[in-house]
């Protein structure tokens, strides 16, 4: 199931369009182009709903949101709502500012998302108000382990009830929901939590696999997830010694320009709850 | 004759104001200094104009323009075309919105570009007014192929001729052109393809070498222009089975960084037409 | 010494706001996490003043700084100072444009910094008015050698006896210095000018020491310093015949990574004067 989601990204090349954070923003670029889409990135209010328009899917992350950003976000979402283009949307830092919170809310608000992701505190927050968030990592108390995780799927789906949204949530292990069905991805590595943006990394590409897929949604978020952990697998592999977070992060990229859908379905480690 | 072009760079060592998108802005910083020349990145209304006059050489660039920026270009390139330096204009997007495209057309209308660089798609959007631009890569209707070579070429020539501007066409085949001379240089690899901003990184390399050569603009553009084909060939052939994308922007900016100006003389492939 | 600062760093892994440029800020990131600290980019005015309440330290560069931008360092530097957090700033191409050289002013009349970082024409247009600015680089004038390293370690102590700030000045040789005492750091190596943003990352990480080790404000700086340095050469120890400025970048970052406190109190070299 997971080829057939990473094969349509490869054959349809779907053209994504990244209202997102001047921090990770270049290597949100390279890994929507690793996993064979198109990326442009355009956040000016004035041009933001022609972009969408000639987009097939649209990505939205408030890593460094700013009052000139924030309208073009609700402009490009609304349009890519009107177009029914899929939305993805990465709450980076909620919780950390009312700033964030309130953005967050009202864009909840007033578009209507496909894929929400975060980390465990950004989703509580964004689904039960309060989290231990650690700036734009997840806090301590918030962690997924085994001892949680029925906690925290029901959470997700029942998040997901009330956003209609497919929920990811990425941790140690990474839950991808809709209302009724959800995947335990056991992917990834702890290494990837030492580079900088991974999890924006993984909603651009989110974007493309949902964009390819728009009628297996929650499937095609799911091998957009299994995808990124598995090639920070992948990456990890490959190091020397010398070595670190940096090369890490070429690594990562590398690895979903060169993995195949064969390879994805092969690597994937999953259950379903 | 590239060879001596290069040297310039080198030896004068040009300072090179950028007013450039925040998506490939890091490597265009590196990419500046890997040839030579050094660079300034800034976008502010207030200093742009002091910015320009302590540099040798401007460089603007569309990617991710909005109000406040716009109006920083025009009076950067103002200034620029006051004190007589050279202005590179790289227009990316142009067509994928009506902002990008009445913001180039108000940039060329109001400031003298030495160089305009873009994708066959780009350079049709402002000679002729229309294209097949897909977000900010060239259309496949557009692309350069042996067939349409002399089409192209005329296009760039004819377009030369109205902006008194070398037009850079990037492609398979990649096009310089004054209105009497073109070069059509056969540098490049396909996967420079795969990452973002190497359209970028020639513009900003190309107003290190033009401005380091203010009497030969055009052979100094193409010696850019082969240079970073060279370069895409040179990472190309370092890479191993796990690199990808990331590893070769990397190798590709490392390859410029290493590259002598005699290897340039050498490696160099192309025909005047 | 340098260990144990290094080890606090480690252990309390700060959580460091910046509000630093475009260009550079993927890697200064990147650093932070390399070096055991958490980052956060924030730059909007109404959430600074709460990302700095949840942050442990901040730190202010203006390398693409902007009127938005610059309100926010103001109200963001305040609040730190209210809270007592650890403030560094760095002064990018103050000197280059009226603007720059007015708020750096500006910044150092209304915050109180704990650490002043930039290269010796930045310091000195702080200190004395004026300076040979190339650009964001120190002017060939200015350029720190045995012969005038007295005359700049007395420059720096007497800039620091006047903001109470301690005074960071890199070049060949970096200088540490408060109003009584100096550290002359001779780690790093030539090949880190070729990369740009080393002094940005610096400042990144000296705010993670500095905050990690409030009481001993003077060693911290010089310990990450020294680490930046010492990376330096490790990273130019592993380059192969083909990595160019942009490898080796990577390589900086990686060898922070992997550094040991350990490693750093074997491989600094200073002498304090």
């Amino acid at each position: 199931m997971f080829r057939e989601m990473f094969e349509n990204v490869r054959s349809k090349s779907p053209l994504i369009h990244n209202i997102t954070n001047y921090v990770t923003v270049n290597d949100c670029a390279n890994i929507v182009i690793a996993c064979g889409a198109s990326p442009i990135m355009a956040d000016d209010k004035e041009e933001v709903a022609d972009i969408t328009s000639i987009c097939n899917g649209l990505n939205i992350n408030i890593g460094t949101l700013n009052s000139r950003t924030i309208e073009s976000m609700l402009i490009a979402g609304k349009k890519a709502n009107e177009l029914g283009h899929p939305v993805v949307f990465d709450p980076v830092g909620v919780g950390a500012s009312k700033l964030r919170t309130e953005t967050a809310f009202r864009l909840l608000d007033e578009v209507k998302f496909t894929v929400i992701r975060g980390n465990i505190s950004e989703i509580k927050t964004l689904a039960i108000g309060s989290a231990n968030t650690h700036g734009v990592d997840a806090g301590l108390g918030d962690r997924i382990s085994e001892d949680n995780l029925d906690d925290v799927i029901n959470l997700a789906k029942s998040f997901a009830e009330k956003t209609e949204a497919v929920i990811v949530i990425t941790g140690v292990i990474d839950i991808v929901a809709d209302c009724r069905k959800a995947y335990c991805i056991r992917n990834g590595h702890s290494m990837m939590s030492s580079v900088t943006g991974t999890g924006c990394q993984l909603s651009a590409m989110t974007a493309a696999f949902v964009t390819a897929n728009p009628d297996n949604v929650l499937e095609a978020a799911a091998a957009a997830v299994s995808a990124m952990g598995y090639a920070g697998e992948i990456a990890y592999g490959r190091m020397n010694d010398l070595d670190g977070n940096s090369s890490y992060r070429n690594y990562v990229i590398d690895a979903i320009f060169n993995m195949t859908p064969e390879m994805l379905e092969k690597g994937a480690k999953y259950e379903v709850r």
